[in-house]
This record gives C-alpha cells, structure tokens and sequence, in this order.
C-alpha cells in the first residue's frame, strides 16, 4: 500500500493540489499501475467541512473564483499511515508579507504544527510553491537545499533562514529523498512524477511509471529538476543559510 | 463580466476540470487580471450533491482514489449568463466502448442534453479528453474540426462521423472560434491558455494575459496548437468525415 495524504486549507491554489493528485489518479488504475488496488487518497483539511480555493475568511484579497473540496480526514484525527504528504500553496498558506503584512489565514499555524508531527512518520514529503514556506516555518527545512516558487521568492525564502533556497530547480530533493520541495504551480506536478520514478522505478515493459502517466496525462514533462526557465524571468537567485 | 462554467459529474478527470480552472483562478485574482472581480466560475454538476472523481457508480474500473467536488449549480437549473462552458473527461463520460462496452455512466445522457441546450446560449465551448465525445454526442461537432486523447483516439473518434478528427493537434479551434477541443488531460489547459488570448488579448504591458498567467503556474506552455508529441506515440492518425 502506497498512501497519499494532500494537505487542504481554504485559499489552496488549485493546481498546486490537483497537479498531483492527478498523478496519484494514475496509480490507482488498473490500466496504468499493476498495484492499483494498493494506491489510496486522503485529504486532510482543519474540519470535514468542504474547503473552498477562494479566499480565506478575512483576506485583503477578494475574488469570485473558487472550487470546494471536501476532506476525508482532519488535521486533529489523520490517517496513521501517510506515506506520501503532498503540501500546496496559496494564499492561504502565507506568509503575512503575501498580503502585504497585514493578514494571515487562521488556520496557518495550525498546518504548521501538523507538518511537524506528521515529518518523522511519513515516507516523503511533497511541497509545492509557497507550500514551502509551511515547511520551512515548522523547522523541517533547516539544514537542507529546497525550492519555491519564483514570483514569491523573496517573500517565500525569508521563512527559512537555515535553509540554501536553490533558484534554478523546478524541484529540490534533500534529507536522504526524503524531502521533495518544488517551485511554483505546474512545478509540484513534474516534482510528483519524479517522485513516483523514484518510489515505484519502472514497469513489466521496462518504462518508468512516470513515464507511462505523463504519456496518459500528455504532460509536457520536465525530467531534469534544473530545467527551469522560471527562475531567470524572476530574476531569482540563490539564498544561502544565514550563519 | 466573463462566466466560467465547468461541468462536472461523477468519475471525472481531476486535472482535465482543474488544470483549466486554475487558469480561471489567476484571470479571478486582481493582481493579475485588472478586472479580476469580473471573473465568476460556476461549478455544474447532476445535483448539489459533492461529486467525486472516482469511478461512478456501477463501473467495472475500481479505484479508492478521488476527489470530492461541491457544485454550485445543477444541469436543470443552471446559470443563465454562461460565457465559456468546459467539458472534462473521465470514465465517467463514456463512451461505453471506455470500458470494453459493458458499462456507461447514468449521468452521460443527461450531460449530452445539456451540451446541445447550452451551445447556442454560449460564447465558447472548451472540451478536454474524452469531454470532446460528449459534444460529438450532442452533434456539436458535426461538419467541424476537432481533436481528443490520443490514446483513447479510436474509441473517441468513433462517436463524432461527420466530424475531421485532427490527430497532431493539442487542440483545434472551430466553427468560428467558438468550438475548442482539446487533446489529452494536461493539453486542456494549454487550450485554455490560448483562449484567454483569444478573449482578453494583452494586459497594459503588451504582454499577452495567457502568458502573464502561464509564467505566474510556472506552466511549460504550448503556444502552438500543432505542438503535439503524443499523436505519434500513440499512432494516432486522422479521420475524416464519413460521406
């Protein structure tokens, strides 16, 4: 059994959640993966109550543009057996500097602290755009390379001082492949892919199963976690750990 | 006011609905899109029932992976302004040759009936993957060009005869830009992209609103609708209309 956990919280961005997950998809069907059957989905958001991508309560940031998920499971009551935890971004997932310093979602501190217990269980942990900066506040970035989206870069790199925020990735893997931290959006997708190469390694017909899901999805796969030409449209560099 | 409608049911395909409406979510952000709190996104599904990606009720393909949408709207009682409704695919669009003939999902009828009342009404029809044998279904696509999943390419193509099935396309635009039909999972957003030009053409800084929205997902956009490595690896070829 491979179990994987996708963190939610009202403000996700979308693709960040369901690049993903689309992914996971793909390993639960008979016709792409042999263990299908051993492939399992959960979403762990704060309540049972249906998450929405719009705007979290009290946002300087408005917009009529959202979708409601609902959560199989809650922060408080998790599943036991995560292997793989994918974090999303979003501006529900902070910092405070994301809306200007003045406003953060309420349920920010809360994600945090779950990061921090779930990290010694699980297997891999999968951070996608300013996902990262919820890692970094809960300590699990200290001491390795990682990556986040580019536009945020500053905002985003500033919640890790002790890590070495590497610029040019689309991912980043550290802690004995333990921990997976990609760079914005589609990114998180690409970073998933690698992951499921390195988790499952290749098929009966010798093809690596991310291969066999990106030809499903017709995913215009990057395969070298440095292909990133978003980094130099940012005018993003590295951030080395502060001593 | 632009009006995004997706259109959902049960056994849909996660990244097919939401790779598009993420590109609905930065045109709803007001620091991308200066008339941001004219974007709306309606969610349209059987009931107001959540509806999950797993497979629908009564398929022969078992899965314990999904994901649980909440709609906003109903296909009987829909909003009335839509301006871009988009299609998915999934096990749960049929046809039933998807699933070795046995079985199709109940809703398939249903969703059908709603293409054929809803395309006079609206500006832009977007379908990805399988979505497109849905609107040949519905004679939509009749005496158009149109494309769909590659690897599904025979049984999909099978539903539209009066239709010139275009197999190196990751999508193709018809019936005086208001038909646009998608290849494969991930090339619906890349349609989508393209209508976004298409409608909102350059922001104030002469840059393309689609490629404002691409470098903010870090997508690895295809600009070129021809651009399709996937025609040929599943020898997929074109099928003209039949006499």
């Amino acid at each position: 059994m491979v179990h994987f956990g996708l963190v939610i919280f009202p403000g996700y961005e979308v693709l960040d959640a369901f690049g993903p997950t689309e992914v996971v998809h793909g390993l639960g069907h008979p016709m792409v993966n042999k263990d299908a059957a051993n492939t399992q989905l959960s979403i762990i958001g704060p309540s049972l109550e249906p998450v929405s991508s719009a705007s979290a309560e009290g946002s300087p940031i408005k917009t009529r543009v959202g979708q409601t998920i609902v959560p199989t499971h809650t922060f408080d009551a998790p599943p036991e057996d995560i292997d793989v935890l994918i974090v999303p971004g979003g501006f529900g997932a902070g910092p405070k500097s994301l809306t200007g310093g003045a406003w953060e979602a309420k349920d920010v501190e809360r994600i945090i602290q779950f990061l921090r217990d779930q990290y010694p269980k699980i297997k891999h942990l999968l951070t996608v755009c300013n996902g990262a900066g919820l890692a970094a506040r809960a300590g699990i970035l200290d001491g390795h390379r990682a990556t986040t989206n580019k536009q945020l870069w500053q905002l985003i790199t500033a919640t890790g001082p002790k890590t070495h925020w590497v610029a040019k990735a689309r991912w980043v893997v550290a802690d004995n492949n333990k921990l997976w931290t990609s760079s914005g959006v589609s990114s998180g997708t690409d970073a998933m892919l690698a992951l499921v190469d390195h988790i499952y390694g290749k098929n009966d017909q010798g093809i690596l199963l991310g291969d066999v899901l990106k030809n499903g999805m017709e995913w215009n796969r990057a395969h070298d976690s440095g292909e990133d030409p978003f980094a130099a449209l940012a005018n993003a560099e590295d951030v080395l750990p502060q001593a």
